[in-house]
């Protein structure tokens, strides 16, 4: 049965239906049409409850033939047993796909296995196709549509995402949100008793939208078929993945999760690599990973310049670019004489190169443009001077300051602050120029990683919060480069 | 030379100078006098410069001996070749330890290390001991010092700091204040010409405030002397160390930054080890262990119990632990049954105990209390509970939920934040009952890592954004109570 259909209605339903509505603020069928409403759905939103009434100011359905109107997708909020028999109504309404929120199904029971089973025929015999059950729901960006348990706002974006866990799907996507990283499409992919990852996958690799695709796996049900997949979307789309369940204890909390089987670390090793996938290594990589590759350039090669601001910095650098396989090469000859118009005497005359004390951000920017024109380097990395306000403790709030001090500080702090931003609005014009990557780090966490920092152009840069981050980000791109050419 | 009065005047003066102290808003003498006012500095501040005038609403003194008191400190920012000559003053006044902010010493030419070594021969001809030169200053939080060049307001807290980079120094400084983690004394060592890294080791050591000493290191000047120092002072006060230039980039870096001999990493590897520190493995890292040994109970053994609400959590987490050779041990019959008068009938039964969809956050606080208390688990991590209004999206901004939703959400939010607390708060009590620690993740960032969480009991508790971060804190203070066992 194609699944190609049912995936499009998922994604782009111009209508969907809400089956178990409920008026009671605990219950999930009152609280994902609530998130629905929050983030204002472009299609159609028909609730359905054979109590009707009225909830969040719509109307409430006695059935979904009760609506009239043909309706792409529907959500059902009822308990497991009642769910087959809604599949009828469904199909009658025009229905394509159903997302199964309830839970007690196979990963519960032998006899929730059965239920499941006995489900998924019954749809197969209407023509309907189910995600879940036992699934967070979904996200699609283009119809605005957030039908998830949790309250989280997804930001819209470039990343498809598919995830075999609920809480950590829908928590990525809040964090995105808070570091301005943007997501295309979302799918809690649940007990995949029917639809599967590698039906979102053949998705996900012809959306337009999605330019990055994003994998949480504890185990896949057709492995050989992704692998399949996944070697003709690699040359062309990346595909990042955290496996997890990769020890005795990992796999056994795997198995009753998700009642995947994780099967063994190095079989999945394997494939990862043969496929051309992207594996992050750790839940903060799954984000990093993914939003470099949308917003940054591949790099031609591995050779990589490090501009830093402070002297430690730089040498913490270096030592995990190399050890990242990076090439952190020596300066030409024409490049140090640039840099030693603009530098002090006393300057390093090596990569790293260390900007001492200069506090004249300007000539950061200079540095930069010197490092960033050349054709011996392939990548960049700046420490120090993106988001320079909040690394010097500028960007507490000017209550704290003593009144005395406030105009002083208020004035450095502004100087600082838009040197920074104007390097940062440098490192995009300097990436699109060159098309080769410029990593930053900018500490601390709270102003770096926040889409708070308004003025910073967050589509188009990356800002980590520590070395280590940026130097496997860098690597990262490398190796993505290095996968594209040898693909032609 | 004894160093001991000197580094005791270093960290306790009950009175010091700036020389060089400048009117122009652009210079250190400027900007150091200004975070020292600032930060409410208990002793006496004399600022000197030939000129004379008023500077922050101060006299200035045209010399040291125009004071007319005794000065236990001076900290100078003139140009390095006219700070032999103040140094005669400075005996006069009674200074025991000069501050040589200026750079141009060792680290820039041979001639600036002719310089250098003339300063530490007179000083020392004088009585005097000398921190850097090319150093960024000191902060000693029982007299609210704070003699940074950067603007930086460190927390007090119980952590020493030395640190061979002022940049990373004083950013760590900047970043623990963001995440409530606070400082007894830092120094930035500059280029160690006179005191060293050994010096501040001996009185961090004795210091009754530090109860964790944290260094960063490109190259010890007297590893004999560190090693044995070390070796004294770990059994009794842990240790934590990031040595920076391992690699052969890194040790180039080094070179030309610190004029340090970063020297064999295999041989540091081997020094630490035998010495009882504990080495972090990332800048991040430095943070996390101090701040976790100053927070948290050392663990009698590696048995771990996770309690994870979203079962993807708790597979990453498991496979995190037991990689990091924590023992995710099976659960005991007795708490089964506990669990599961609380838990709904398909939970998972294993270790870790995932809280499914349970909103009642009372009940997540009643399953930790009971994994807690029994005595088969030597430590507990817990994901997801802390913090969980902002894991879901609920600490956005009310102004950007709809009209119409403000109230529901609202209350909400109120529940969540509130039953979160609770939880924090029992996290604390549990710990303090049982002398066992209990790492907790919260994500997202913003939130979790701020001290901006003001009703989380940050002073006892430790948050963690990740589950990585959580698993190699608790793997630390595993293996660190096994050292002190081992030394018994």
């Amino acid at each position: 049965m194609q699944s190609g259909n049912a995936v499009e209605a998922l994604f782009n339903p111009r209508s969907m239906a809400v089956v178990g509505a409920s008026s009671n603020p605990a219950k999930w069928g009152h609280i994902i049409p609530s998130n629905i409403l929050r983030d204002g759905y472009r299609g159609r939103l028909y609730l359905v409850n054979p109590k009707g009434g009225r909830i969040h100011g719509l109307p409430v359905h006695r059935s979904l033939s009760e609506i009239g109107e043909s309706v792409d997708l529907a959500m059902v909020t009822i308990p497991a047993e009642g769910v087959r028999e809604v599949l009828g109504d469904c199909a009658a309404a025009g229905v394509k796909a159903v997302i199964v929120i309830s839970g007690g199904f196979s990963e519960s029971s032998p006899e929730g296995r059965r239920m499941e089973e006995e489900m998924v025929e019954r749809a197969h015999a209407l023509g309907i196709r189910i995600v879940g059950p036992n699934t967070m729901g979904i996200y699609s960006a283009p119809w605005s549509l957030t039908a998830l348990m949790p309250p989280v706002r997804p930001r819209p974006g470039h990343i498809a995402f598919a995830a075999q866990s609920g809480n950590l799907g829908t928590q990525m996507l809040g964090w995105g949100s808070y570091r301005g990283i943007g997501f295309s499409r979302f799918v809690c992919v649940g007990n995949e008793c029917d639809l599967d990852f590698a039906d979102y996958l053949e998705y996900f690799a012809r959306d337009e939208l999605t330019r990055v695709i994003l994998l949480y796996v504890e185990g896949f049900k057709r492995p050989r078929r992704i692998l399949e997949l996944a070697r003709k979307i690699t040359p062309r789309k990346p595909i990042v993945i955290y496996k997890a369940g990769g020890t005795e204890a990992g796999r056994r909390a795997a198995a009753s999760h998700s009642a995947a089987m994780a099967g063994s670390q190095e079989v999945y090793r394997g494939m990862i690599r043969q496929a051309g996938m992207i594996q992050a290594e750790t839940t903060e990589e799954m984000l990093d990973f993914s939003d470099a590759l949308v917003k940054l350039p591949v790099p031609r090669g591995r050779r990589l310049a490090i501009l830093s601001w402070g002297g430690g910095w730089g040498v913490v650098e270096a030592d995990l670019c190399e050890r990242q396989g990076l090439q952190v090469v020596p300066l030409p000859g024409e490049v140090k004489e640039e840099l030693s118009g603009i530098l002090p005497s006393y300057w390093s005359k090596g990569n790293p190169v260390d900007l001492v004390g200069i506090v004249n951000l300007e000539d950061h920017t200079r540095c930069l443009e010197i490092l960033a024109s050349h054709p011996d380097f392939d990548l960049l990395i700046s420490l120090g001077t993106v988001n320079a306000a909040a690394a010097f403790g500028m960007a507490e709030r000017p209550e704290e300051v003593p009144l005395e001090e406030k105009e002083v500080f208020a004035v450095r702090r502004r100087y600082v602050r838009e040197g920074s931003n104007r390097f940062a609005e440098k490192v995009v014009e300097l990436m699109e120029r060159h098309g080769k990557p410029i990593v930053t780090v900018g500490m601390p966490q709270r102003d770096a990683e926040t889409a708070e920092v308004a003025d910073l152009p967050r589509d188009r840069l990356c800002v980590y919060t520590n070395p280590e981050r940026a130097a496997r980000v860098a690597a990262m791109l490398a190796e993505r480069g290095e996968f594209l050419r040898a693909r032609g």
